[in-house]
């Protein structure tokens, strides 16, 4: 977890390369805009030929029910997922749960990046502050759920849950 | 401490269920509309009949005042209460003032929610700036004047100064 | 590193006041409103007689250039320096590059303020959505090349990178 450009992303997908298995990217943007583009494309760069790339903007369950044993994914980002979901249905909770499902029966390992969107002022408009709430609540869930919670802060991590490989016990 | 939807309300509930006390629950909220009073009713809901709840949009102080030596409480949340506070009287020195006395002399226990609102872009309407600004100060003496403070994030606690219940010294 | 009135001035003030060295104040902001006017008062009343104060709201490089050896400055702070740049030069690239060069050789060392900026909603207005982005890209340049990096909230430190002068190794 951390904020816009707080080097999350990049955090994950450092922890990935750390392991000596396959690796798969699930990419939940969608490709709107150029702004969107010369992102992903950076992305793709740094990321190099050794991964696998899925894009998921919606159906993360099945990226994740495709997953073999020893298979480990970075899934990029649950915020933008959670926005395609709320513009696509208008309601959240049906795909969340659903997700929630996939996570647990999951057989790879996931890496999940996300944003935390509710430490500024309340917003005005009513859609983003369902969002922020509902955000929050996902995020909630999904950290009682993994092993490891870090929150990345300017590229450093601070560690919220469990112990990032390599570290004492 | 914690952003919007980070559990920081539910982190502090079960801190304070854990102790063998009278609990009070002082409600800054005016309910004013029906997206508010259904996170009031949630709200409830979870803290089942052992608490007494002490509704208080602009008085906390007084709220402080009538809790007895061995009371524990809740006061969720500084962020509605400033607001409040700035709404009705225009500025909020002297209510700070009166608020942080009344800290000082509260015979009880007192767990105190608040929102973290100044990690977003400086917001574009004064007024926001002003409460973000005020908010953050009053956030500082709080945090002066209390033994434990903890920043919730996705449901996980983070100690910035003392320590948890039952966590080894 | 810190958000809104989150207390990270003072903190990094402090800090330096440990120091028995000359020290300098870099002061970013210029002076263009009343609100701007008071606060800046408000820092130089905190910071009493010891301290030289240099402005320097563009040109950061030059006062970096300018500290001797044994000096210690506060550069308060990166998010005005980077949205005067944005605002002067339309772009930040260039400036940014100085920066991080002066810094490498600066002589003296430097407390740098900052903000995080990333932890809202996404700004419906692009230029707010660019700065941003620059500036989260900016925190991670500067946390990678600083031998500390502390988050501050509410006034209390969370060290992210180093050790604080006199904390135990």
């Amino acid at each position: 977890m951390g904020g816009a450009r707080s080097g999350k992303s990049e955090f994950a997908e450092r922890l990935v390369e750390s392991f000596d298995s396959p690796k798969t990217f699930i990419a939940t943007s969608e490709i709107s805009d150029s702004e969107m583009r010369s992102r992903i494309e950076e992305h793709r760069r740094r990321r190099g030929m050794e991964w696998r790339t899925v894009e998921a903007p919606l159906d993360i369950a099945s990226a994740l029910d495709d997953l073999g044993d020893e298979e480990v994914a970075v899934l990029d980002c649950l915020t933008i997922w959670l926005s395609n979901l709320m513009l696509s249905e208008g309601e959240t909770r049906e795909g969340v749960d659903r997700l929630m499902l996939a996570l647990e029966r999951c057989r790879g390992s996931v890496v999940t990046v996300s944003n935390e969107v509710g430490q500024g002022i309340v917003p005005e408009n009513p859609l983003a502050r369902r969002f922020r709430d509902e955000h929050g609540r996902l995020n909630q869930r999904f950290a009682a759920s993994c092993g490891l919670v870090v929150l990345v802060t300017a590229g450093l991590p601070l560690v919220l849950k469990g112990a990032l490989p390599g570290s004492p016990a």
